[in-house]
């Protein structure tokens, strides 16, 4: 089978946790060992990731040391993060894959994703990236950065950034011919870098892609049977966090647009998972799967987690 | 012609710039303009990329930001810088093919370098990284993180760490796939990041991998005819900056490695380009060039910098 497996950014750094390059490697490591054994039962596996906190902490790098470096942009920093997490999940995926005796190259690729630059998201930034600041802050990076800042919860403020459909991964073709040539592909962390075709090439623009939606495009790319949404809760839920939760274990792509549209999922959090879901299997007729980080297998198999299937 | 290209991170972040993304993708635009122009007339080109000045804003932005966001170890920071510089290189390399018309991926990918954890270099750290301390700072580094430092000009310190050599890049086989697909490919960034073979599996080390040492074991992978350094001077001189400072045209690789004996050369900036040179033309039977970035169409045609020939 081939699959797509789409690892959550805030799965490999998790709450209350600093982030330190050990801890992210041990969560890396237990996402990736069922993911080796999978390969190493012949399954062929596409890994991309998320990128949320990781890029967080290089913003808030940045930002600490502006006096010193020259501020990258969002763009750069995303780039930076796909170096950073693809290196970490290359080094543990290759370990894994050793002990098990399997011989394959697992190969990080440097991912951009176009986007349009008259997507509507444009007009309306949605997205929270980087450090908390505090009403001053936020209001003087408004006036001098020209950010759009939104106030979160606790009056805390953050950068909203858009978040553009993906039209296209760059980096398809490679993609497919790694892939296609054995090697266990790492590509579109972070959804990819966005970038937009003008009149003079391609610019990278100030904007977030979801990395699930992305995920679809990849799956797509490399003709998956399986798209894997691997993340921090075990599935998909109606009522999450109220009275009537209740995990959904299966749902055909009828009913999942059906919840989306009367807004059942979290926008930003669960809702784009499912949309990416829908649109995989509407478009190759494989299944979609969303579960927690560390039961890839029992997913696939269908034993855990949320599927969505062909209506 | 099967070309690898090696741009020099001096020349990306040039002395008194503060390095913006803006002044790095200008000085990569005219370094990769005539790479596209050698592609546009059918040869194959592999681009590959020092790192030193980034990793050392990078690394700078992790000491400001450390009581905010855990300090990355420096092969972690050489992933990201090797995300930062690819993504630049990409985008830039994309559309100047582009405006000529050229139709081809450009694809960047994550490279590690293997090195052997019992090379003499680890016993003596040689190459400086990172930023510059006063004397107060170094000593509490030294003492505090086990770091070695040194004195450099000006009563400046630096960290310095160990410049093992590359045994074999581990991502030599997909490199070849996507070289031989078609793709202009973007590798071994920094010289990759140096990692070593434990019992428990690849480890990242706190080292850096000479990166046109590096080049050369690209340019063995993919079977290149020529080995292209490209730097901020014209070519290899005797007697730099001295009274008979004079330019080498060419030299074989007999005449090349008596001149190194001799120490004609500035360690850790001309000699291992020479070293790399002569690697390269004796086993490959090849050409290496070393001349000034913005020259690469006029040193492949022998008409600048200094030729390495066969002896």
């Amino acid at each position: 089978m081939k699959i797509v497996a789409a690892l959550g950014g805030n799965a490999i750094i998790r709450y209350r946790e600093k982030g330190t390059a050990a801890e992210q490697l041990s969560h890396i490591d237990a996402a990736v060992a069922p993911l080796a054994r999978m390969i190493a039962v012949g399954h062929k596996v596409l890994i991309t990731h998320g990128n949320g906190p990781q890029v967080g902490d290089i913003l808030l790098q940045n930002e600490c040391a502006k006096d010193a470096v020259p501020r990258m942009p969002l763009d750069v920093c995303g780039a930076e993060s796909q170096g950073m997490i693809g290196y970490m999940i290359q080094q543990c995926m290759q370990n894994r894959l050793e002990a098990l005796g399997v011989e394959a190259p697992v190969v990080g690729v440097l991912t951009r994703a176009r986007v349009d630059g008259a997507d509507p998201a444009f007009a309306t930034p949605s997205k929270a990236i980087g450090p908390y600041y505090t009403h001053a802050e936020a209001e003087s990076l408004g006036k001098y950065e020209g950010w759009p800042i939104r106030e979160e919860k606790g009056r805390k403020w953050r950068r909203v950034v858009p978040s553009p459909e993906p039209l296209e991964i760059l980096e398809a073709d490679p993609v497919k011919v790694l892939f296609e040539s054995g090697a266990v592909v790492i590509a579109g962390g972070g959804g990819g870098v966005p970038v937009i075709k003008t009149a003079t090439g391609l610019r990278g623009v100030e904007a977030v892609v979801d990395k699930d939606l992305a995920a679809e495009r990849l799956a797509s790319t490399v003709g998956a049977d399986l798209l894997l949404m691997l993340t921090d809760v075990e599935g998909v839920y109606l009522d999450y966090g109220g009275a009537d939760e209740e995990l959904i274990r299966s749902m055909d792509t009828c009913k999942a647009r059906a919840f989306l549209a009367r807004g059942e999922f979290g926008t930003g959090t669960m809702a784009p998972k499912v949309e990416a879901a829908v649109r995989f299997v509407e478009k190759s007729g494989g299944i979609a799967v969303i579960s927690h980080l560390d039961a890839a297998e029992d997913a696939a198999a269908g034993l855990v987690g949320t599927q969505v299937i062909p209506a």
